[in-house]
């Protein structure tokens, strides 16, 4: 396989953009990144463009023409991914591979979400769990994540202040990112005091509806090299599958596709979770940061709690997650949200961060999900 | 890269399938295609599933997961594609890029469409058009299609006696495949005396509502090697998106994105068109076929209704189309008919096609498209 290397982002603000179309937001990302990277759109052989439901949001497939057509790409090769709210980082993997196996040079991997458009957003999203055996009954994600946060609570003594702090260093967080949906601090009070979803889980627990749109694009690593930029590789890639049904699982605290897709990663990129200076992880409710950084292995099951009150996870402090300000308040437009986290670490990477900079960051990983964990996608990136 | 060589294929009937659901059929379809490779389920590593819109079908989304997990496939990389009715064709390409990397050894392609489900499939469908520009404005896919048949007959002198016998041939040849959806031969009256849909096309002339999955297992040529079975290898791959509206191309009696996928993958494979011994074509509509046929290159613009008046693309013919029956009489569960298209080529050139065996075909090409041809993918496979 071919080295690949990233050598241009571009990320829409994300937020309530009601006056901006799917395809509109699609290419304003899709421009950017081109002008990030100083290469022509004639240069580009192929792309992948991860939406979770263009089908229910807004009544348009066919992403791949409609959207390549629009953004002026006309002939090259392109495809949509979906996989929930890891269709971004599944269309990365792909975007990956196809540059890795030496089909093509300029591959762009996007994600793109428009989801207020008029349709009722927590259907749309339902259909992200099992149709028939979950939402049938009545579950939404709200109320999934709620029972993982109470199994979760119940299996380690995990406290909602341990919750509220999640929420509240990513809002810390994201009140330094320009293109954050909510970049405004908040308490733990906030918090507490949000009216409530889903038992344990408040408003403030949810990450919320978010138009937006993110794309990179990947070349080999001779073609980065040649640009005199940082060069910021990819190390590893894992992914992996589980039940999409929370009750067909044996533990339901735990979300076991992002430990398997972890360790593919760290298998593939030859380091351990020690080696990792930053990372993004998928904090669609807040009970999910914790579990994602206990399943990828920062930390042992039921510490994350414990280390994000003392502010271990927070900027400053000795693992700094989701510096982005995360889903919760960078904003999650579902299937742009796997793309906006590496747009993150490419740019924590190359010291491009600003306030948000980790000093010194070597080594970066972004770990994407779909639905209630059915699907995870792990990528680790590298400056060299 | 590595070569890449088919190992297994599976697929369900195509028809009305009321009473099995999408799960089943994805699993029906992948369990035959194990069975048929003589693989086992732990040694899979990833797969890519093309459907176009479960969302809007079905009311599910994360297919990667729910279709891998109900399957037994808990684990492995999986993720869906979707590029309207060239979904299979996508999925097989990305499962072709990740073996041809050297990624992964064992990787299913695999297309799925659940069109009976009690959803509107001329509205789901209409989704595959430019909905904003198109759609909102009252057209729908036969009515497009008829579009590109006027002006292809005022163009070319192309004649209705000519699209009847794409369907009478199409027919002819489904009344062999014992997977086919309408396997019964037809005659140039019956389709006279449809009832018109969209004019000049009737109902004869319209590829059906189909459910259906079909699955083929890729794996490096190595590998395919020491089963001791008809090496068939993939020796072409070509994708292209072109402007998903027909009101933005200069001459709306062509379909281009189909010649350009069918260049890159002439290209890719060091042949030309004169090398196909058989090949499948995305034949959604009568006129559909006459027109992938000129724009692949079988034939100059204008000369494929002439060459199947005179019998040339049936069995027996010196270029036969669609020997599976086409989508016209095989059925189009649009997310599998890319895949379907594929199992059909390399039983051919395995020499498993019983009544509907070209004799002695070692190079066989496969055509699928989305929408009105706003996307294209062109697989050329070999025998060794």
């Amino acid at each position: 396989m071919r080295e690949v290397a990233i050598i241009g982002v571009g990320m829409t603000d994300f937020g309530e953009l009601w006056q901006t179309p799917l395809r509109d937001l699609y290419a304003e990302a899709v421009v950017s990144c081109l002008k990030d990277a100083e290469i022509e759109r004639d240069q580009i052989q192929s792309a992948w463009m991860g939406c979770m439901s263009s089908g229910l949001f807004n009544h348009q497939e066919h992403l791949a023409s409609i959207l390549s057509d629009y953004a002026g790409l006309r002939g090259i090769a392109a495809t949509r991914v979906e996989s929930a709210c890891a269709s971004g980082g599944a269309a990365f993997r792909a975007a990956y591979l196809e540059v890795a196996s030496g089909a093509s040079d300029f591959v762009i991997a996007s994600g793109v979400e428009k989801m207020n458009d008029g349709a009722d957003a927590t259907f749309c999203l339902a259909t992200a769990a099992d149709q028939e055996y979950e939402v049938y009954h009545g579950v939404t994600f709200p109320g999934l994540y709620a029972m993982i946060a109470t199994a979760h609570m119940h299996k380690h003594g995990t406290t909602y202040d341990m919750l509220c702090q999640v929420a509240v260093k990513n809002h810390k967080h994201g009140a330094m990112n320009p293109k954050a949906q909510f970049p405004m601090e908040i308490t733990t009070d906030t918090v507490k005091n949000a009216v409530r979803v889903a038992e344990p889980l408040g408003l403030f627990d949810c990450s919320p509806v978010t138009d937006g749109a993110a794309a990179v694009l990947l070349a080999p690593v001779e073609v980065a090299k040649a640009l005199g930029k940082p060069l910021v590789t990819i190390k590893g890639s894992g992914q992996a599958v589980d039940s999409i049904a929370l009750h067909d699982r044996p533990d339901p605290s735990r979300i076991p596709s992002v430990g398997m897709a972890a360790r593919k990663a760290f298998e593939h990129a030859g380091v351990t979770v020690r080696d990792i200076d930053v990372c993004e992880v998928h904090d669609c409710f807040t009970i999910a940061e914790l579990c994602c950084l206990e399943e990828i292995g920062f930390y042992e099951a039921g510490q994350a709690g414990g280390a994000t009150l003392a502010g271990e996870t927070a900027l400053g402090g000795k693992m700094p997650v989701n510096t982005s300000g995360g889903l919760k308040s960078k904003g999650h437009p579902v299937g742009a949200t796997g793309i906006g986290q590496i747009v993150e670490i490419y740019e924590q990477l190359s010291g491009l961060s600003g306030d948000r900079q980790v000093s010194g960051a070597r080594l970066g990983l972004a770990q994407n999900m779909g639905g209630s964990g059915g699907s995870s996608v792990v990528h680790i990136l590298e400056v060299k």
